[in-house]
């Protein structure tokens, strides 16, 4: 091994413990730090992140890279070596212009912003979450004039969490599932609908974690690579192949949407634990693209966690566990987990209207970034959309504009991500049942697990190290397109609903 | 404020990160990191702490130290400053004798040995921790060299626990106890005994923990200020007086064990919260003495907690929590958490038999690190003292020798604080009882939070600022000395077993 890639990797390793000890603080903030902790915790956090941003744009690493990057060191390299060289000098080169001051207080606006969200939220007052969210617009923009000078903002943002996809490419295939998606939506809605009353439990949330567990196991999640946390929104957060952490909120009145949120996370997670051990180590670890991770999630969740089949080889048993669900017949249970309605939270969606949801975001964040309309009129821009796509106006922005932390983290772009990944479902669905057959008997026979490893063969095992299009042309050989999501939406729900 | 003062307490600032970082690590490794992601952890753990060993010795705090230490800097510090500057400089003349390649190995064989002590206690296999027992005393003495060169080794240890404190104190404390109990536990023995297997339940273990969080709050535990976590064996960790946190192990078939450590660990961590925020940021902010620090949980434990009064308020809650209590009368109840039995395990000992594990222990680590007793030769004088302690022998190791972690990890001089502890509680008792009255009616009464603010008036607000010599004369105005917790045995175990 070359002295330069020795140190490199020497140098990867110590950016690596910083990497884990910023996620571990995030990890605690969110699921279990005191109310009087928050603050030290905090603090900590902006002092490692602004010390790892020091690591990854200093003249060492520039040094190291420059070496590495010349022909005959590159061409000696692994193809997860190459992926991490090329990827990083990237990077590199882009954050090594932003100036640390800068960088400090976006970390330190964000997290006065995320703290201000949760109370506008809490009071249902957009006011006090607005200056906030002009400011994390205004850092945002600067961020990316100074990683990407002269690019529009808005494609920078999109390039970040699904690189290679422009927002051409998004209007046209979220054009495709609107136009598609409107009049399915007023044809389910016009017909009967089940009573959703029945389920509201209460359900023993210790029983809810047990069918947790179950679910889990159920889907290929490795308990020896992976723990469960509670916080107020469910997330996954892995620190290795080896750890993988994914939260969920349990209710007593709402079984079911614990149970959904631990089959997507979980989906996340499986993922996570799939990717080949040689990428550990590197950016190569977990996969970076948004698009793409969500499709695996939403896979879990949707294809497969909403199909009736996937229910025959578990549903007795989480009737033993909450005994609310005794009288409930596994049809009944299979109408209202693909109950469609309209409905303000995007969370609580059903997977058809949640499609709207996004593309509601989608369009505002244009909107932002774009036509540069000012803060003070997004609530009302919001309610307009709501009207227009789901035909409803929330009561409030805690159910409007406010229910979502992305923004005040900062993190615009990223909503287009769920929907993209929900498109490139419909594909793999197709290029599944090509291989395997159909999805509907393999889950009906037990067999999910074969369509566990199928995806970690196809998808999972290259963590970041193909671009979303790569993936789309590798494991589907055909053009992105909303078709096959909408043609399993449409086949789907006629039979649902008897349309 | 002077330059060096602003100075010192901004690299005051970055230590508190990485301790907080490597705290956090350790919290995560006991309490919830999975099987496959403990190797990432620990490595961190290790990066981290040779850090900030780093940070510790570094040549600009010395300087820094050196600054703040001469007379006319000095004399402006606050009490906690003028604290923080004398022990840091004291600490820091010790540590950096200490090579830095020596500690990374320490921290490494650390970490390797407390693996290893889990397998041979899980394979009640001596021969498989030995060789490591043998590193960390050769190691452990090395250390004490470089700190201290010239001094007895277990005198540093001893010290460095409990600064203070000597062997030949403990010598004459602990032999007066001895000589006091031996007689006194022969004669509860030979009274009737209750019947414990009516404790046995099960008891489910998800509502062991609402008994818990019953009995922090009862005690004046501050859930805003703390939370609870699961691990093995139970402990106490504070990040800050607003983030102190415990742990418990839930057995189905022994509430009462769970119990009782809520209510130590409770203890440790009600000092923790208790201190003043002036001492926030510094070395003052948790307690370093850990006879003082055990002295709070073991007053809580045992003063408070095995008095029948404790429970008066409520048992009838735990009752209804526990139906297995149901029928077990308050009376009863007490007389089970009174039970004196010689018995193998430390941790599940009563608080009279306790004191002579404790006895046991101390007698090994003198034997080890004066009269060089090898370590093959341990088991059996392990053994022996048992006998001639407690009338039993150990079938086999895991029940003997390796029942405790603490000389896996180097904590060799620790043990002693335990009993420390309970020495200098029998004086709190009577200082308390001096200036409040009755502890039992304070109890039967539902006063126990005025205890609570006593114990954080005289002891807890002061964290480290007070040397344990220093606390006793302040709180009792008394030599050192067994006698009140003998008085108080004698007493209680009178009434108890109607002797």
């Amino acid at each position: 091994m070359s002295e330069a890639l020795t140190s490199f990797q020497e140098y990867l390793k110590k950016m690596n413990y910083y990497r884990r000890v910023i996620s571990l603080l995030d990890w605690d903030m969110y699921t279990q730090t005191p109310r009087k902790g928050y603050e030290g915790m905090a603090d900590a956090f902006s002092y490692f992140s602004t010390e790892y941003f020091t690591l990854a744009t200093s003249r060492e690493l520039e040094d190291l890279l420059d070496k590495l990057s010349r022909q005959e060191e590159f061409d000696q390299l692994s193809p997860v070596m190459s992926y991490t060289v090329r990827t990083m000098k990237r990077d590199m080169e882009r954050d090594k212009r932003i100036p640390k001051d800068f960088f400090t207080a976006l970390v330190d606006a964000q997290s006065a912003s995320r703290q201000a969200w949760q109370d506008a939220k809490q009071a249902a007052d957009f006011s006090l979450f607005a200056p906030h969210l002009e400011k994390m617009i205004e850092m945002t923009a600067k961020k990316c004039a100074y990683t990407d000078p002269g690019r529009e903002v808005y494609e920078v943002l999109l390039d970040q969490y699904e690189e290679g996809m422009d927002s051409a490419t998004i209007d046209r295939i979220f054009e495709e599932l609107k136009e598609g998606l409107l009049p399915l939506v007023s044809q389910i809605l016009a017909a009967p609908q089940p009573d959703s009353d029945r389920f509201r439990g209460p359900h023993n949330c210790n029983a809810q974690k047990e069918v947790q567990d179950l679910l889990l196991r159920y889907i290929g999640f490795s308990h020896d690579a992976g723990v469960t946390g509670e916080s107020e929104h469910p997330f996954t957060m892995g620190f290795s192949n080896g750890d993988v952490r994914i939260t969920n909120h349990f209710r007593e009145d709402d079984a079911i949407s614990a149970m959904f949120s631990a089959i997507h996370e979980g989906g996340h997670a499986i993922f996570e634990q799939n990717v080949s051990p040689d990428c550990q180590g590197t950016p190569a670890e977990d996969c970076c693209y948004m698009g793409i991770h969500e499709s695996q999630s939403r896979f879990y969740e949707n294809i497969l966690g909403r199909n009736k089949n996937f229910w025959i080889p578990v549903y007795p048993k989480i009737q033993k566990l909450l005994p609310a669900f005794q009288d409930i017949t596994l049809e009944d249970f299979y109408q209202e987990i693909n109950h469609v309605q309209n409905s303000f939270i995007r969370t609580d969606a059903d997977e058809v209207t949640y499609c709207l949801h996004i593309i509601l975001r989608y369009e505002i964040e244009k909107a932002i970034f774009r036509d540069h309309v000012p803060v003070s009129g997004l609530p009302a821009l919001w309610n307009q959309k709501m009207q227009e796509y789901l035909h409803i106006t929330p009561s409030n922005d805690a159910e409007g504009i406010l229910q979502d932390m992305h923004w005040s983290a900062g993190d615009f772009g990223y909503f287009p991500s769920y929907l993209l990944g929900s498109i490139y479902d419909g594909m793999f669905l197709n290029a599944l049942e090509e291989e395997l057959g159909s999805v509907d008997k393999l889950l009906a026979n037990g067999e999910i697990l074969s369509i566990t490893r199928w995806l970690k063969e196809n998808i999972h095992q290259y963590g970041s190290l193909r671009l979303p299009k790569e993936v789309i042309a590798s494991v589907c050989h055909k053009e992105l397109s909303a078709k096959p999501l909408l043609d399993y939406f449409r086949k789907k729900y006629t039979e649902v609903y008897h349309l």
